[in-house]
Parts: C-alpha cells; sequence; structure tokens
C-alpha cells in the first residue's frame, strides 16, 4: 500500500484568539481545512456565532473577496435574536474562483450609546452628560466621513441638536434616532477593536454545479432493433436530442459509452448465461476493441461522438459521461497492467464479489500496488474525454475506490479545468458519502428515493438543505437504471407525478432516467428494485411518440417543470428551503426563494386518496407579516387565489398532486 | 483598544488527507486548535468516524502518548456497529501534562480473509484458494512475531492445518478461528496502508479539576456577632473548618476576603442607605486599606490568612479565593490607574450599570485603553495569592472581561503552576460559557440549578457529560448567595435532599453555599431568588450544632453522599453518565460506571408526593446480558435486592427520595 500524504497537519482559522471571539462560521468545510461550495449567483447565507464581554453593543460585517483578492462585497451582519449570538448576511459571489470570506467582529459605540441613552434620557438619568457623549460620538463619525462633506453635515446637524439645552428633551433625543442619522451610522459604522475571523475558503463554479435537469438514457437503445437484437448508434440516439431538449432538460447523462466485456458477459435480467447477440452490461468496460478512451463500435466511432455532443450543444444540452472505474476480464488494462488489479495467491485476477456471490464480469482496480500509475491513466482517461468537449462526469461507485483518487484527481482537474463537473454515484452509508462530497465531487446522488413519507422528505431534504449545503450539491434522481423504488412499483402514475414535481422542486439538481416518463414500474421480482427486462442487459427501444398521443406519457408535466425550473430563480435555490407546518402528515408544505422569488410547494405523498390539509405558511420566513394576505399563483393551474397564513389545500392523485405557487407580494 | 492576536491562522490536523479517512475525532477542542480536556486517572473514551473504500475490513489504534513523547498505551478501538462507521477506544493518562493521542487506520487483511473465508469455504466456494490465502496470511503474521518464538509457531501450526488437504474441510477452517490464534491477531494485527490522524493534543489536570465537594461560607459570619453587628474573623472562621470536613467536602471556597469599598457602600437587602455597621458586600472590592491583594482588616492579617490556609490543608481541604475583577471606587486602582477604568465625557469614571439602574459601588474594569499594564497587575494578583497556598481560583463574571485575558491568563498560569484551577462562574449565555472552557477555565458553574424536571435533568447532562465533557467540565452547585433556586424556595426539605442528590452523583464536582443544609430558602421577595437578609450585605452567624440536634439539619445526609462519592469512583466519573428509561416523568434513572465500580441512580424529582417508577436498564450499557440479574446494594439504606432490567422503585419525600445502588456484579 502507498500514499500517506505527508502535510498530516493543515492551517485554518484561528476562532478565540482575537478581541471578539468568533465560532462556528458556516459555510465552512471541514473546519476551514478545505473550500465550502458555491456557484455563480448563489445566495450564500454567511453565519457565524460571535459575542462579547460584558453588556455593550457589537457589530459584525463579512467581507466577501474575489479570486484576485479584491472585494467584492461587504455586508453588515444581522444578529439572528435568538439567545444564541448567531449572525447572519448573505453574500452572492459573481464569477467562477476560490474566493474567501472574512467576518469582523467589532465594539459599536453608536449602539451601545443609542440603547443606554435610550433608556436612561426618558428616565431622566444622566441626560445632559449621555447627550455629550452621544455628540461626540456622532461628531467622530462626521470626522471619519471626512471623504462625504453632505453626509458628514447631517451627522454635525444631529450633534448640535443633542447639545441644544434650549430645545426639548424629546426633540433632541429624536435627532439621535432620525433616519438619515441611522442610515448612514449603519452603512459606515463607529469600530473599536475589530477582529478578523478568516479566511474562510469559499470554492465558486458554474452554476451548472447547482442547477440543471438531468436526463439518462442509453444511447444502444434509440434506434435499436430486437429481433434480431441489434444495438442503436450514437447518430440514431442524436436523433432523441431534440425531444430531450423540448423536454427543457439540461443535461444528458450517458451511461458508459465504451467497448463491453465478452469475457463471463451477462445475459438479460442479469444472467450468467448470454445469447450471441446480448449486448452485455455498459459497465463491464474493456473488450479487445478497446478500453475507457474507446467508443463501443456498434455505437460508432470517435468522430461520431463528436457529432452527437455538437448536436447535443447546439440545442442547448451538456453531456455528462460515466466514468465507471473497473474492467471487464478482456479489458486491455487486464494484460497491460496487471498490477492495476488484486492477483490471487493462485495467479488469478480477483473478480468483485459479495462473498458467496462473485461478479465474474468485472475486475476491481487496486491502487494500492501501483497508485502512481493508475491514477496517471485515470486522469488520462478523464482528460482524453475533456478534450472530446465533456465537462460533466456521472462517477460511478465512487465510494470503491480510495478516497485519496478523488481528492487529487478533482484538485487536479479543477486547477486547470474549474468547469468540469463530477458527480458521485455515492450510494454508500453517510461519512463516505459525506466525504466525497468534502474532497470535491461538486454533486452527489442522495438517499431521496427511499425518502417517501412527507416527514422523512422533512428531515432529509432540511438536512441537506442545511449543515451539508456547505460541501455537498444534492442530484434527486427519481429512480436510476439500478432503482426502481418500491413507491413506483406500486404507485401509479400518481406516484411519478409526486416524486417528480418533489425532485424538480425541493433540489437545484435532479433526474430521471428514461422510462420514468412511461411509468415503467415492473420490478425483476418482489422486493427488488431492479428493473424486469433492465437496460443493462439488453436494448429498450421505446416509442416515445405514440404512448404520449395516448396520453401514457408524464413528458408535458415533466417539461412543464422544468420550464418553471428555469423560469423561477427560487427553484433553482438550495439553501432558502423552509419548510411550513401541514397539519396533514400525509402532506408536505415548503418554500423557497431568492431574491424576489419565492415558490411555496404544496404536494401530497398519498399516490392512492385525496388529501386535504391546512398549512400554516411561517408569514416571518417569507418576509410577510403576521395577518398579511397574498396573491398566489399557482404555476400548476394557472388560478391565483387570496392567501393567507392559514391555507386550505385539496391535492388528489387524479387531478392534482401539488399546488407550486408563485408568491406574488404587493 | 488593543490585541488582535496576530497569529490569525493556527496548525490543526488535517482530516481526509490520508490513505484511509478518519474523520470527527473525539475528545478536540475547537477541531484541535487548543487541547482538550482531561484528568489523572480519568477514564477517557477516544472516538472517530473511520471508514474505507469498497468491502475489505479495516482496523483502528489509538496511541497515547505521554507530555515527554514517549508512547503510555496503544488501544485497539471496536466499531461501534451503528452504520455509521464510528470506533471507540479508552484510555486513561496517569499524570499531569500535555498529552496527545494519535489515530491510525489501517488494511486489515486477516479480517477480510476471515470473513470472507468464513462464508465462501462452508459454500464450497474457492476453498483450497481461500484457504492457501489464509495460510499465507498466517505465515506473514508469524514472520512479523519474529521476537517471540512461542506465539509464531502458534500461527504456523494454525497455517499448516489450514493447508493440510487430507483433514476435514471444518477443521481447517477451525483452526483460524482458534481462540489462541485470534487473540494473537487482534493484539498484534497484520496492518497496511497505516495512516495517521492526528496529534491531538489532551491537556491532562491533576484529579481535582475533575473530582470535588465543594463548600462555601463567608469567613466574616462564623464568629461574627449581631448586636452590634460585628465581623467574624479569619481565625474565628477556621474554627468551622472542622465541621466541613468532618462532613467530608475537598474544597472550600471564601468570598472575596479583601477590604471592601465605603464610597456608595450597600446596605442590608441591597438598599442604598447602610447603617454604620453595614459591612458591605465583599465583592465591592477595594478601600483606602487596599485593593486585591489585601485582606479586609475585620478578617485579619496576611498571617492570619496563612494560618487559615495551613489549617484546612491539616483537615485535608483545599481553599478557593474568588477573583473578582472589578473595583469600589475607593479601591487603590481607581486613583492609581484611572486608565484601568471607563471614564465618562464629565471626567467621571463610570460605574457598572443596566439602564436605567445604577451599580454605584461598583467601577467595572475596562482592558481596552491599557491592556498590558492592567493584564500584568491581575496576573500579579493571582500569583501573589498562589504563592500563600491558593491552588484554586473561583472567577467572578468571567464573561464581563475579555475572552483574552483569561486565554492569555490561563495559559501564562498553566505554564509555570499546571496544578492551579480556575472555576469560571459563567451565568451567562452558551456560546460564552463554552468559550471560557474553551480557552482554559478548568470547570465551570452551569444552569443546573434552572434544570429541575426529569426530562431537563436528562437533557442537559446528557449534553455536558457528552460533547462537551471534551472541553468543559461541570461544577454543579445546588445555590449560591446569588441564587436561591426558586425550586428549593417551595419544597421543603425535600427538595433540598433530592438537589443535592442530583448534584453529588450526577457531576464529579458539586457545590453547597452554607445554610444549604439548614434548609433556608426564604427569597426576597416572591419571583427573586435573592435571599432575604442576604449574607452578601450582613454577617449571618449560624448555629450549626443546635440545627444538627434538632435534627433540622442536612449535614448528615450530605456527609454520607460526600463519602459515597469518595469511595466510589463511578461517581468520580463524567463521561460515562448514561440515562435508563423510567416510565415515571417524575423518576430520573441513571449510571456512572468507572472499570468494576457502577452506580445505578434512581431519584424522584417531586418533592412533594410518593413516586412510583417502572426503570428499565439499558443492560447492554451497563455490560451485562439482557436478562441478566444482578445484586443492587443501596448506598442510603444498606438493603441489598436482586435485580434485573426491569426494576420497580418507589420514592417519597418523607422517607428515601433516591436509591443510590451499588452495581454488585457477579
Amino acid at each position: 500500500m502507498a500514499r500517506q500524504r505527508p502535510d498530516a497537519l493543515v492551517t485554518v482559522p484561528s476562532e478565540l484568539a482575537g478581541r471578539f471571539p468568533v465560532t462556528d462560521v458556516s459555510p465552512t468545510n471541514l473546519g476551514g481545512r478545505l473550500p465550502a461550495t458555491a456557484a455563480v449567483g448563489e445566495r450564500i447565507p454567511i453565519r457565524a456565532t460571535a459575542f462579547r464581554e460584558g453588556h455593550d453593543s457589537m457589530g459584525l460585517t463579512v467581507l466577501l473577496h474575489r479570486p484576485d483578492g479584491s472585494l467584492a462585497e461587504s455586508a453588515r451582519m444581522r444578529s439572528e435574536g435568538n439567545g444564541l449570538d448567531t449572525w447572519i448576511a448573505e453574500v452572492r459571489p459573481d464569477q467562477v474562483g476560490d474566493w474567501s470570506f472574512t467576518l469582523e467582529a467589532w465594539d459599536s459605540p453608536w449602539d451601545t450609546w443609542l440603547y443606554r441613552a435610550g433608556i436612561k434620557i426618558p428616565a431622566g438619568v444622566d441626560v445632559e452628560l449621555e447627550f455629550t457623549e452621544g455628540a461626540l460620538l456622532l461628531t467622530q463619525a462626521a470626522d471619519d466621513l471626512g471623504s462625504s462633506p453632505e453626509q458628514a453635515a447631517v451627522l454635525r446637524a444631529a450633534a448640535h441638536t443633542l447639545t441644544s439645552t434650549a430645545l426639548p428633551t424629546p426633540v433632541r433625543l429624536a435627532a439621535a434616532t432620525d433616519p438619515a442619522v441611522l442610515t448612514l451610522l449603519h452603512a459606515d459604522p463607529i469600530r473599536a477593536g475589530v477582529t478578523t475571523s478568516g479566511p474562510w475558503p469559499l470554492r465558486v463554479q458554474r452554476r451548472r454545479a447547482l442547477v440543471g435537469s438531468w436526463y439518462e438514457f442509453f444511447p444502444r437503445s434509440e434506434g435499436a432493433m430486437l429481433d434480431p437484437p441489434r444495438s442503436g448508434t450514437l447518430a440514431t440516439a442524436a436523433e432523441r436530442l431534440p425531444a430531450i431538449a423540448d423536454m427543457a432538460f439540461d443535461v444528458v447523462y450517458l451511461p458508459p459509452i465504451h467497448p463491453i466485456g465478452e469475457i463471463n458477459r451477462k445475459g438479460t435480467n442479469n444472467t450468467l448465461t448470454p445469447g450471441p447477440h446480448d449486448p452485455g452490461c455498459p459497465w463491464a468496460v474493456g473488450s479487445a476493441a478497446g478500453g475507457h478512451d474507446t467508443i463501443h463500435p456498434d455505437l460508432g466511432s470517435l468522430a461520431d461522438f463528436d457529432a452527437f455532443v455538437a448536436r447535443a450543444t447546439s440545442l442547448g444540452l451538456e453531456i455528462a459521461l460515466d466514468l465507471a472505474l473497473q474492467a471487464a476480464p478482456d479489458h486491455p488494462w487486464v494484460s497491460e497492467h496487471p498490477e492495476w488489479f488484486t492477483r490471487r495467491a493462485d495467479g488469478s485476477i480477483a473478480y468483485a464479489e459479495n462473498p458467496p456471490k462473485k461478479y465474474q464480469d468485472i475486475y476491481p482496480l487496486n491502487f494500492d500496488h501501483d497508485p502512481e500509475g493508475l491514477y496517471h491513466e485515470v486522469e488520462r482517461v478523464v482528460r482524453f474525454w475533456m478534450a472530446r468537449g465533456v465537462r460533466i462526469f456521472r462517477v460511478d461507485n465512487p465510494h470503491t475506490k480510495p478516497l485519496w483518487v478523488w481528492e487529487r484527481l478533482l484538485s487536479s482537474i479543477y486547477a486547470t479545468d474549474p468547469d468540469v463537473l463530477f458527480l458521485a454515484e455515492a450510494f454508500t452509508r453517510p461519512p463516505m458519502m459525506k466525504a466525497l462530497a468534502q474532497v470535491g465531487f461538486q454533486q452527489s446522488y442522495t438517499y431521496f428515493t427511499w425518502r417517501n413519507s412527507a416527514e422523512e422528505i422533512r428531515a432529509y431534504a432540511s438536512e441537506l438543505a442545511g449543515p451539508a449545503a456547505a460541501y455537498m450539491r444534492p442530484n434527486f434522481f427519481v429512480n436510476t437504471p439500478d432503482i426502481l423504488p418500491e413507491y413506483l412499483q406500486q404507485s401509479g402514475p400518481a406516484g411519478f407525478a409526486i416524486r417528480a414535481t418533489l425532485a424538480a422542486t425541493l433540489s437545484p439538481t435532479y433526474g430521471v432516467y428514461s422510462g420514468f416518463e412511461l411509468y415503467e414500474h415492473v420490478a425483476l421480482r418482489p422486493g427488488s428494485e431492479e428493473y424486469l427486462d433492465s437496460e443493462k442487459y439488453q436494448y429498450r427501444p421505446r416509442d416515445w411518440d405514440v404512448a404520449r398521443g395516448q396520453g401514457r406519457s408524464l413528458a408535458p408535466y415533466l417539461t412543464q417543470l422544468n420550464e418553471w425550473r428555469r423560469e423561477h430563480p427560487a427553484l433553482q435555490d438550495l439553501r432558502s428551503l423552509r419548510f411550513h407546518h401541514s397539519e396533514n402528515p400525509n402532506v408536505v408544505a415548503f418554500s423557497k426563494s431568492d431574491g424576489a422569488d419565492t415558490i411555496l410547494v404544496t404536494c401530497t405523498v398519498d399516490p392512492d386518496r385525496e388529501q386535504e390539509a391546512t398549512v400554516w405558511w411561517d408569514m416571518a420566513a417569507l418576509g410577510l407579516q403576521p395577518n398579511e394576505r397574498f396573491v398566489a399563483r399557482d404555476l400548476v393551474t394557472g388560478s391565483t387565489w387570496t392567501w393567507s397564513a392559514r391555507t386550505f389545500v385539496r391535492l388528489s392523485p387524479s387531478e392534482q398532486v401539488a399546488h407550486i405557487v408563485h408568491l406574488q407580494r404587493t
């Protein structure tokens, strides 16, 4: 085994060393050891716990710095008023790169005076002394504003009023709380004992890292024949792209398009006895025809791939390619680099196995014998496809490779090509899923497919939009070639609409695997999440137009969801997600917002029965007054209603599974 | 203002950089920025999250290093088996100093083989290949054990059996799981890809930092006369020490013993109109007679103080002195160092105030004008008393001084005198309370006095014994001169017994302020936590013996509690605290243990009515089998019972408020 990083110690910002303690800063990743994550244009809430000795007032400022070190934004933080000394402000980075933010905590003598004088002067205590000290502070602030004579004059005039003993006391005190004075001193406060916390690193990536609607399909199925079986090609698959673009998807994700092993090839439904025409599983990568840098001859040539990418690009679609780091027994790596695999005592190479089951069509890679050699081959493969226009990789089973491989690969690619994105298929335990995100995966599959009840959805989505958002971006796939969720096996079309609604509105990035829109739902056997006649082992040509013509397609609704996602910044946001109280445990209610755009969603999770619910919107969280009424326009039906904090909804599997409402502020 | 530490960046261990990720290590303080806390002889659970790619096995070892860097202990960690990849082991440092621990995570090929072969060989899959590889591993382990030929021979013999094809398969496989083989390979495992996490700093302090029974009293009250009022002295107060020692207390804490200001002195019950004999409040420190390095003339001289300390020491009692960093208007600091205070615009020095209320007997210190000068004076005062034998300071209102003062002072004192302890009177919001502990206070007052229901007690004590134990040690005072809890105002003597039981058994360190044992419970007014005729403003001589003779004293029970605390290591432990399920919400049930010593406590929180409860002990947590029976000896009554997982208890205010049970293992 090899590769212990020599730098077992790293440098991070200190937390309690300054004049004013600042702790629990977020978003941070591994306590500042690695950068927190952000996307261009994303509204990032910056939070910290900051406090001081005694009873005087303090203030906090967050400074957002661009990759070149210049100041992009400075925002005064607000106390959250929860008795826990937490502060918050929002920033919005606007370009790709390694940004940072710094917090400044400071003594605020003006706020201290305002509080003290505001109590003592009306009570007749130390009246002249307090006015004198207030005037001194205003004069000091005016001096500090030397570059702006008009503003300084406002403060000097107030100072004069404060000390004008001929005026009535209330008039003098009012001069201190004049909005013009307060605004000036809020924007440009008197600060003392300024304490810096940071810099805290913040990696800003392109918008697609955060936002996107993904569509997965097997190119070999598009244009395939069944009798006898014959593969579709990249050229025939490209004919499917306009329809995907019409559905307003952004990313087309292709399972591996490389040669497929012939040794120990799997037959239909994962059997060990393939027929002569069975195409095998695309994840059994490699054959005499080539390995990870080769196009399957059935699909075409590299030139066909280039044409496919070009067609997608012209339609506004991005291609995501699968990166499945494993080999079929006939992959060229096996003969050329047997040291990249595990050799058994009998000289054979170890298959993948889950004792006593063996997966004889796949050899796992072993990074411990030749870590440098194998690593460089992996990076070479990635850069090979990058050079052909691939800027997104969906990484198969990343948790079966050492974490350092990803940390190194993602850092190396980021250094030259910060626009390249990696999605981790991290279906594993929480610590590894978290770590893969922390070391650089821009997106991760999640447990969404197994979160079905309203309470499960609330708890899990809150976790993802909360602390986890500092380092991980979810991609909510509703199904995958490996996962036909039990819910969809039972739910009928209403369940597909429910799951699509939840995925598309809860997460800025979501995806469907083709066939979902046709309500495909038959499992290999009861209790299994495998599809019957899985496309992993055979061609599955589909007649999209007939299904749509017969009304047997969810495509029109998916199209609407994707269009709403493009129109509404709120639906592109993760961190503003907030759940609201629904009196019916089968109805989930949540909101998201970005700037002035706010979307309220109420969705049933019951695909079988009508559900009615009274929903209580947290008006303060929506920036509304408790008794305010607002116009709610349902994107689904186009209806508008006047809603208030208490809203009654009725949702029905046969008519409408969700209200997706645009809050229209008056 | 001043003092921004230049080193805004600190160095900490990295977390995800090695061959095997190790994260969420505990106990740590501020992510490794500052040392976690421990005491001599304390059993410290070391936890981490560690995981690896794929399905092979891994192992974890914790190495505990002494201050000189030598290895004190090496322990193999156990998986907690919760699906979250957490591991645990316990270590026990045995001397004062700055220790550290390091974790090693490694590939465990033997465990991988055991799991795989244990399934495949009985299933008849790859039988000879698996036996061959098992034998190779055993031979490798034998080679590694070269220094111990007998042990190596055991492994070689097992390897031989594995490959003896003439033997029946079950016999061959059994050789691999022979206890002697497993024990050897557990103690000295085959390790590959060893990844180091750390060193994580661990500051080990003397036992008193963790464990102690505190008794607070005003020396001026002992031997005082009331008519006319006349102060007791250190000499008369020393006569109280034997009784305190007889009650088996460990620490005697004295409110300030310095001269008390005469300007704006407070009268009885905090009035502004003192009589000529009113002694004033000891926290209004300083007069023409001297300041923080002076003994109040009424109490005696420095020689009297020395005699007092000597008397206490001879009785096995330690003295804790109050450190109240503030000044009466006539404190010498005020005239000699006006720059250490806040000067108002009219030239006056700022009183303490909580607008519109003013506390004209006290000037707060201001560390921002002459931070170096004032800091050095504070350290001088502390070292002055240290030189006179004081090794414990109870710090008054530490949250009203800048945090850096404590970080610097405690570091400086620790560097020369690691036995000196500081208790923070941190009655403030959670972040400051936490930060004071994190920067070095060895103990902290807590919110215990305001946690009365069983659920409040469970939640709060679990927090203190859990994550917070990494940096903070609680001192559970049942009352203080400032806090007569509302519960005690209402509860009658049973409530005093309940609160003493909870404090003395939940926390390794607890305290009472004198008068508690006499059930003093009359508040200044309804809704106030101030004592009527508070000892802060007047002498309160008490006739201890008469009260005891008339049975109006809790002293006998306090004595028992303190003796049990000395006899039972379990009661001296914090981190093993675990709550068990009680079916009655008015009865709390918990256990603590240290090594073989286990104490189970069931205590009512209802001082008014009898309560019955069925308690369900978590047998696994107690190291017992689910259906095991055990002998329970009640320390309170001396009775012994046979208990099992389900235990019925009846607790009564008039007879017995708690069972404090020693679990006798068979």
